[in-house]
């Protein structure tokens, strides 16, 4: 089997989307998310949110699926900063 | 000036890059990495690098660009976190 660039785009792009599932699960388990910045998420967030929109846009079904997912995940992650970033917030 | 899917594209990859830069500012800044998955940026790490080696295969200086970028911020909370994970570790 020849290695061809696609075939180490596709492992870039499974590495890179799966790699946010062990972190949405140490989150929704330990609800700590005192490490994790809430710009990086926010930003991230949006920054894959536009990804999907490409990759709607070019109709590239590898680049949805994988930013879909991608989503998903960090949308989640991001739900438990925002949440405990507004418990902590003094009234 | 009309919206085309390259500026799409260039939107959601300078926000998925420069997301990492708030999270390692906030890691070197307060070295809590408790919250972080070891998995997460060990799996993310290795796919970007592999982003790397895709960019560089098909000549794509936008990719080289963005993931050699991503490549230095990820690996630098990865080693973060694997000195913490390392310390915590019982002799």
């Amino acid at each position: 089997m020849q290695i061809t660039p696609e075939i180490i785009g596709y492992v870039a792009a499974t590495l890179t989307t799966c790699s946010f599932l062990p972190q949405a699960i140490l989150t929704i388990k330990t609800k700590n998310t005192d490490a994790l910045s809430l710009s990086m998420y926010s930003t991230f967030t949006l920054g894959v949110l536009f990804w999907l929109i490409y990759g709607l846009t070019i109709q590239n079904y590898a680049i949805i699926f994988a930013n879909a997912i991608t989503l998903l995940l960090s949308t989640c992650i991001l739900s438990f900063k925002i949440y405990n970033t507004l418990k902590k917030k003094p009234r």
